[in-house]
């Protein structure tokens, strides 16, 4: 696409000292969306229009910092500059090869009158939604400046059915609830609340992203991008079940955010479309990412792997390396310690998954536990609960280290930091010079626990920078981070794209802790993966845990046959196979899917889609003639109809499908499917029927 | 010194259920002193004797952990293990080449009744003083804990004589009040406390190193060693104003420490003596150190130093490039910034330093405000005060790195982290690896203002840790450490000689902040240098900070003579000369003792000392046949008699002697001086005038 850029001259107000301005507005590209800002008694606030209906009614902005008078109010537009954009960039990675960039910008820059403070507000309008951030210019009277509170509203249009997560600031691993807004109070109260651990101060307040749908049909999304040294935005409703505040996570001292001018406040974000597939596909979250910051990035690679780690999940293995909690870092040579013969990451096993790997064609094999500190890492006080650099003794670092160089197979490091970030930093270099002078390229860090800063908490703004450092620093190594319970993605693996997933949501572990309610695949895509992309860790098979661990009555909440769609329909350039070995070699024609399917893409399309009901993606694989399609469902056993017109015209493929049976049941029948094949073409179109909880995954493959 | 050490067979107690334990004792080699453990009704305390008379008077021990029952009553005694040691070591540096570490030891191991766990008590007695320490072996219920209360006790036999600054927890920045122990808490009240930041919960909390003298004539002082993973101890008078409680500084939780069995807690000392001069010759603080874990200590070499400092603490220049605090690290491009004209860290005024110092014979340069930031540092909210890799465009990085090269100077970095610990920890690594990329092999680090990690203080564990990771860190790069405004030290230079300096406590910059008590240098050997060598900065000869600053109204409280003296009396393996070139090139003749004083020493001698009122120290140079002595006395003159028996018999040395005149006075004529020379041997003895707040400083050569 050719590069174009425009831009339109300084309109400077004729009424520079006026506090009311007359809404001032500017239209997507393709004139569907409208935005008007307005400043009513000095008072700005903005308003969102999908073909003339409001999606966003006039809503306030602004900040409240501490010790001055709100950012939010007495306001004069000193200007407006109106801007626009249309051009395209490649990711290292992505869901397509090309993404195209393309907005109506407005600047508006505000004088507080009474204090001569500056505020610019600038709006970007795409085909597909708004984004706008505060803006602090470089000025005199405002330097390092507390924020005490955001001031931005979103006032929905509607009691919009809303698929929401309750606003913990330490953990996003729920399952979804899905009500009008005007249940959300009630049910947290009553229902939600009571299983938390950190509930909010007000019950009404939920994460983002936020997935809504109108009476009318709209689908609105709103969140954040670059989330850069600020806190995470949740957001509150108020009394009226319409309008929703900004919440961001309190530091230690009861604020919000430490800044000093210059700087930018995180992009609001609202996706908003009359087709849901629209959701799924939008770009803004990137588009408002700065470009990539890493010059050489030949080193950052999409990647299958298998690991060392559902073993332990289902209580089969464990991380620890013994049974004895005395034991200490720094002070117990391990090699007296008496093991306790089910330790997962023992080289033998190891080496059993690296013979898996390299059999089956995947590029590395993650190990959870092989560092001292498993017995007593969980609960405890010390700031020091782990060391990332002592193997236990059974787990040979340079005999695996060579062992898998010989298969051509990399191996992905565990970092668990339980919370302790100060821990974690001190021995960052260390731990990542030992990754790469082992052969290590990426790491897969956690952080499980309650953060030991006294006061801060997971998506509060010093460890929204933490993880931000932990991704750079990793990037000075050419490592790839893989960061669980990190707080939710915001697009900024476009800047740093070696951040190559994140958890932060209810992934497929908890089918041992408790579960994942059954609609849950069709969900995420239209929440947390608008930030980036998830290790969801799909691909289990064996759906009794119970068959690993006669303790363990877990199951999972899927057919065998959605397992294989969600390599499709939840994008990731980090795809897990994470069931056991063993269990594949007995499902070697279901598992034939999972070693095909890509993990970079040329292009994606969405074929169905409806929150909390279906998705079904059709995605084309970089560098290969092949498209893959996944289909994901509720409870409810549905017929998927799709067509192939995305294809090539003219030319013949064949489809190897891999379905639910008409029995397949994810409760009463979920390791039933069928794997069978058809010709076609562009003009083909298919009937599958998805059973209870089910999905279908097809290969299509071109016809020699 | 013939290595001997003897263990006495462990001594099983036949009660070993008892809860009370008749008085258990040990006597010091030179058996002056005697250390009694008893166990009264499960309550576990110890005192201690000079020559029959109690010096503390029985004390109670134990410490108060979160969650469960003391660990200080119901214990039985399990067993009592008695042992000894009599070798010697060799520091790194040091005021002595070789030193004596001689005691006998007793191990109690106790045993809490109700609960079953475990706490050892060791106690060290050595001839000058008393060491002990809790000692948490690995034990099944006794694993992460936290403290709330250490309750060790020193219980004083008197209304003693107290040299004390007060309870901060931030800073140790203060004069030192004289009181009797019952004046403390009055004092506090209405003197201290008005002027303080942060007073402590209890006014009658003070800071350690504490020095006290009964009126029997004893000097006692109480400190600690080692303090590594702990708070720093301060000390509570109770009503009784005899006895002492231990206080530790909180941590943001409101508790103490954060720890994990096995550990130990940091030594308490008692050093005690009848002479004031084994107070500073006493070595338990670093007998009680680990000894060096440094493998390779060739790179650490004892310094002095010059630098560009004095003229920004007078306000002759500024750290800061511009007066504009419009600009923002990573933000500004400080090339199109206004400079303010009055930056000292330019190149062309480094270099001078760097020709004065070559000149000279001194060893390194330091330059303070190289880097950007200062216009913006202090008091502001951000995380983020300092970068610690961008110097300031007036500052040649590689330039100045070739022209310290080719006059043979070193450079020496510094790092104010503005309490920032977070902002330091990201870019140690970075900071460190810059310094050795441009020839620096020592940093100066800086600790000012708040601690940005809320609810934490400077001697609170957090930061503890953070100082020591600092100066562990360091010696991976060869790096020395100088650090300022961090804990006081504790004897750890012992382990990583690398820490070569700390500041600590009120240094002469304060001179220009508000000023030192006149008798400051009397005190402080006995009080901060007891944990390690302070940077002092001394050798100010321009007494009137007009002459470089017309507004600045600050004079030095000492005569210029006196000023020499402190090289001596103040020891550290880093010395500055703090004044400007061009006073020192005024001053040619008292400048020669500066360039010629040794910083290292082989052995050391207190001719005269009483703790307040004067110090007269000599000391031999390391590795020369030379000796240098030094005296400092209060705002009383006093004339100083001291005889060279210290000398090798029958040599002839001369005696090269900066004192003051008859007219000498700190207030009225502090810049009179005289240099005379005396043919001296070890039947030598003289007899030298010292003003008020004067002093002198002797160069004893061997005569060729």
């Amino acid at each position: 696409m050719k590069k174009y850029r425009r831009k339109i001259t300084a309109l400077l107000l004729c009424f520079l000292s006026a506090t009311a301005l007359k809404a001032q507005s500017i239209q997507s590209p393709d004139h569907h969306l409208k935005m008007d800002f307005s400043l009513t008694k000095g008072l700005p606030a903005y308003a969102l229009q999908l073909d003339g209906h409001a999606i966003v009614k006039p809503s306030h902005m602004g900040l409240a910092v501490k010790g001055m008078p709100a950012l939010a109010q007495d306001f004069t537009v000193q200007k407006v500059v109106l801007d626009s954009a249309d051009n395209s960039w490649k990711p290292v990675w992505g869901q397509t090869a090309n993404i195209r960039n393309h907005y109506q910008e407005m600047l508006v820059c505000l004088k507080q009158k009474q204090t001569g403070r500056l505020l610019n507000i600038r709006f970007r309008l795409f085909n597909d939604g708004l984004g706008f951030r505060y803006e602090l210019p470089i000025q005199s009277n405002l330097r390092s400046f507390t924020v005490k509170k955001e001031l931005t509203e979103f006032v929905m249009n509607g009691d919009h059915k809303t698929f929401w997560i309750p606003g913990d600031t330490d953990s996003q691993e729920y399952n979804y609830n899905t009500s009008k807004l005007s249940e959300i109070r009630g049910l947290m109260q009553n229902k939600v609340i009571p299983t938390m651990e950190r509930p909010p101060k007000d019950p009404a307040t939920v994460q983002t992203a936020l997935m809504m749908k109108s009476a009318a049909g709209e689908y609105i999304n709103i969140h954040e991008a670059a989330l850069v040294d600020y806190p995470a935005m949740q957001l509150r409703l108020d009394a009226s079940n319409r309008d929703f505040h900004v919440v961001l996570a309190d530091n230690a001292e009861g604020y919000k955010a430490n800044l000093q001018a210059p700087c930018v406040i995180p992009w609001r974000t609202i996706i908003v479309s009359k087709k849901a597939g629209d959701i799924l596909t939008s770009n803004i979250t990137l588009n408002l990412n700065e470009p990539c910051k890493i010059k050489d990035t030949s080193w950052i690679k999409p990647m299958k792997y298998v690991g060392v780690w559902w073993e332990m999940i289902t209580g089969k293995s464990s991380w620890a390396y013994s049974d004895s909690s005395n034991v200490k870092i720094g002070y117990t040579d391990y090699r007296y310690v008496k093991p306790n013969g089910k330790h997962g990451a023992n080289t033998a096993n190891v080496c059993k998954y690296i013979d898996f790997a390299a059999k089956n064609g995947f590029d590395a094999v993650l190990v959870e536990g092989w560092n001292i500190g498993w017995e007593n890492w969980y609960g405890g006080t010390t700031d020091h609960p782990f060391d990332f650099l002592t193997p236990y003794p059974d787990f040979d670092l340079p005999k695996i280290e060579a062992y898998a160089k010989a298969q051509g197979v990399k191996l992905i490091m565990h970092h668990e930091t339980a919370g302790s970030i100060l821990n974690y930093e001190y021995h960052m270099d260390q731990a990542y010079q030992l990754m790469k002078a082992h052969g290590y390229d990426a790491v897969k860090s956690g952080y499980v626990g309650k953060i030991t800063i006294p006061g801060e908490t997971h998506y509060g703004q010093r460890m929204i920078n933490h993880y931000l450092y932990a991704v750079k620093k990793a990037a000075d190594y050419k490592i790839m981070v893989n960061a669980h319970e990190a707080v939710r993605p915001t697009g900024l693996c476009r800047t740093y794209p070696n951040l190559i997933g994140n958890e932060s949501a209810r992934g497929t572990e908890f089918e041992a802790f408790g579960g994942l309610s059954v609609d849950h695949t069709t969900i995420l895509p239209f929440t947390r993966l608008i930030g980036g992309p998830m290790d969801f860790t799909p691909g289990i098979f064996e759906n009794y845990l119970s068959a690993y661990n006669k303790n363990n009555p877990g199951r999972i909440h899927s057919t065998l046959a959605r397992q294989l769609a969600l390599y499709v329909t939840m994008y990731s350039p980090l795809q897990m196979a994470a069931d056991l070995p063993e269990t594949y070699q007995k499902y070697a024609d279901a598992f034939q899917f999972i070693k095909e399917v890509a993990v970079d893409w040329q292009d994606t399309k969405v074929l169905e889609a409806e929150p909390g009901d279906f998705i079904t993606i059709a995605r084309a694989a970089k560098g290969r003639a092949d498209w893959f399609i996944g289909s994901t469902n509720d409870e409810n056993p549905r017929t998927s109809k799709i067509n192939f017109d995305f294809l090539p015209k003219g030319k013949k493929y064949v489809a190897e499908i891999y379905a639910d049976t008409r029995k397949s049941d994810f409760e009463s029948n979920p390791m039933a499917y069928q794997i069978y094949k058809k010709i076609i073409t562009a003009k083909s179109s298919l009937k599958i029927h998805c059973g209870a909880g089910g999905g279908y995954a097809i290969h299509v493959k071109p016809l020699k």
